[in-house]
């Protein structure tokens, strides 16, 4: 399939060349084969570099690198809004969990749908997503073609440490690198308090092994890190850092509550860490010392963390939040510029996750990338384009979405997701858990 | 006018009544008639309670009352995204006192009717607005049929107070109560920091004679704070009060710094307050307390501030913000509840802007209302309606805005506004301001 885009506003910060303000992007193999201004000698010629199977008029479009959702868990969208406003241990102890245990993976799957779908619309183009009955996720993520990086989520409460291990394994020894490459995969170790220090020892054996990264929540609440501290006495990344989870590639969500040590830590190791700001901010878990990260060198993506948390699975929202929390809660307003913001929600996205060659648009990278309609009044005037972008646009606005070359999404409409089908099995399902009335929640 | 909306999903918690989950809305001379169970035995019989001008079709669509915000600057519109992530002083200094020094009644009336089109797309049926050439705004405002509780800002700087103050007192005898109702105005001197203490006192004086509410800004930075603590040895809001300001009805934006005795002050005085908590984030003036004014039984409505410091004129964002941001910084996931939040965002702010009978769905209230689509997958599915609306829902869902009984948006379609000549009006002035080039932003 080569398609090619014409006549693309361009924007160099958000990891395209600097060739000009109007491009064309000629896309093979699920590759960017070129970026070149509009405008140059060569542009009248490129409609004859073809065949082209597609062209697609890129005129008022904005091109960007398409969004990427590095910390989700796509098995619960179908909990979005199942007990929002709670205490988290209440949150957890009576919706979460007693759920969960039930979830099958039929639920699974077509709650993974339900979050691809979500996604694509608002410009997702690559997620990454830890849970449990993976296969189901694996099977979303191949059919509807978004980029994944998948991992099983591993807790060694009673003993399931060595069973999920294996599982987690098994899952990487079948899928790395499926689907043409879309398919990536990670061991997940839950959290430092939700797995012993021996299963944790057994995980960074088994990832170098293995040739995967490692996926983790860490220092996420107050509550864990006086937990590790009381146990270990030592940081939550500490008692990573002691159980070899820091020496191969790693991916840590939330790093909310860090000790300043800990920030030099994380550089030394050059652990990758994904910043959730709305699921930290519901629940009342607090703020990432984000400018701090920064400062450090550290490479930080963004997450949505789940719907059931947020309650969207977003990363334009996430964006903007990132851009502009960080300079409230430090009373800066050049804290976490737009422009950093935007590269968080594309490429240092996909570097956090360990993935190569995703989320800049230039030759050789993945074809992955959005159009974005710039013409509502909400984007007027334009003076600055990445502000514009982060401050201003929405996911509303995305037009196109093409993952690996192929186009997932265009002008409303999912290509890949049958979405009365995905509401209604959702709806379906909620029916049988007991979470919805089985005549639907508006009655008869 | 006499409009029909036939069975649409109805929120109690919202401010409509809880006389079931589907309703029929009744609409007669800019007021509701009734609200009424869509399948209470009377149903049937509504149709033939017409003659109905216009029956509209709710079915799948939820009914809110439309959102207010109660805090922003239409002129500034078009300064959007002019110097994003800089220091205060150098955005205020070099970007927007240049430029504003400029703007024309004619660059001011654009810029509304761009403000008001973003705003009326996103269900914002009322909006307070503090500026100058006001007959500019008013003319928009009318025009366009949005509801605006208008002030011409006063600001004592170099003698300029009395002049301002004329100016605001005319604005008030001229358009108070036009529009069948829709304009209303407020005496809106800046701030404690630019009006000296005898503008203060004759502008308390004004408001009680022409009997109109004072709308200001206060306590927005900490530098505010101590320049007043340094100058007169009180808080802001103490000083306000020292000089009778908060002796009349009074509508105060942003209270980001305020000490323990300021709340029970602005209690005791039954202030209200705006809450605009992205604009604070992006200028990095801090985190209002809201839990604490909430607690205090204070009425806190929502405003984005202007489109300079937002960059968005989204009351869904600042309503979604309210209720996640406190959470964080408190470390509570009980704070702001959903439910507040929404109050905020419609009879709260309504309330705070001195406005009667706007923001609740019930009979002789204003028909200020939107209808809101919740089928898209980001919706589903329907546990919780209230956190559904405030987590999940954005100003891309709402179908249909209506002020005072008149439809002014439905399916995309501004009514009242041409949403290509405002685009194109605004970027010529840009241009003649020198803020664009004059080939226009993408070059010939």
């Amino acid at each position: 399939m080569r398609i090619l885009i014409s006549n693309a506003m361009n924007l160099p910060a958000a990891g395209s060349p600097t060739v000009g303000s109007r491009v064309d992007i000629g896309i093979e193999d699920g590759k960017i084969l070129f970026i070149e201004e509009h405008t140059s000698p060569d542009a009248a010629n490129r409609l004859q570099q073809g065949p082209w199977d597609r062209i697609i008029a890129g005129r008022g479009r904005l091109a960007l690198p398409g969004l990427v959702n590095a910390h989700t868990h796509l098995g619960m969208t179908m909990l979005r809004g199942y007990g929002d406003d709670l205490p988290l241990m209440v949150w957890l102890q009576e919706r979460m969990w007693p759920v969960e245990d039930q979830l099958s993976p039929e639920d699974i799957y077509w709650s993974a749908l339900l979050a691809i779908g979500e996604m694509l619309k608002g410009g997702v183009t690559t997620c990454a997503d830890m849970y449990f009955h993976m296969e189901a996720a694996v099977q979303a993520a191949v059919e509807t073609g978004i980029r994944a990086s998948l991992s099983r989520g591993i807790q060694d409460i009673g003993g399931s440490g060595l069973r999920g291990l294996e599982e987690a394994a098994a899952l990487c020894r079948e899928w790395q690198g499926a689907a043409d490459g879309r398919i990536t995969t990670a061991l997940g170790p839950h959290a430092p308090y939700t797995c012993s220090p021996g299963i944790l020892q057994r995980v960074a054996d088994v990832a170098a092994r293995l040739d995967v990264p490692i996926h983790i929540h860490a220092a996420e609440t107050r509550d864990e890190a006086a937990e590790i501290a009381a146990k270990y006495g030592r940081t939550p990344l500490e008692m990573l850092a002691d159980n070899g989870i820091l020496d191969v590639p790693v991916t840590a969500a939330h790093c909310v509550h860090l000790e300043e040590g800990d920030i030099s830590l994380a550089a030394e190791k050059n652990v990758k860490i994904i910043h959730c700001p709305t699921s930290n901010l519901k629940l009342g878990s607090g703020i990432a010392p984000v400018p701090k990260m920064l400062a450090a060198g550290l490479t930080v993506g963004l997450g949505t963390d789940s719907a059931a948390s947020n309650n969207r699975l977003d990363v334009w929202q996430e964006m903007r939040m990132a851009a502009l929390l960080h300079k409230g809660t430090n009373e800066d307003p050049t804290a976490v510029p737009a422009g950093r913001a935007l590269q968080m929600a594309t490429y240092l996205g996909a570097e956090a996750l360990h993935l190569e060659r995703v989320g800049k648009l230039l030759p050789g990278w993945k074809a992955d990338l959005i159009l974005v309609d710039t013409d509502g009044l909400h984007w007027q005037p334009d003076y600055e384009p990445i502000g514009r972008v982060v401050y201003a646009g929405e996911r509303g606005d995305v037009s196109l979405v093409m993952v690996n070359g192929r186009v997932l999404y265009e002008n409303g409409n999912l290509l890949t997701i049958d979405e009365e089908l995905v509401r209604h099995q959702v709806e379906k399902r909620a029916q049988r858990l007991g979470l919805l009335p089985a005549d639907g929640p508006n009655g008869p």
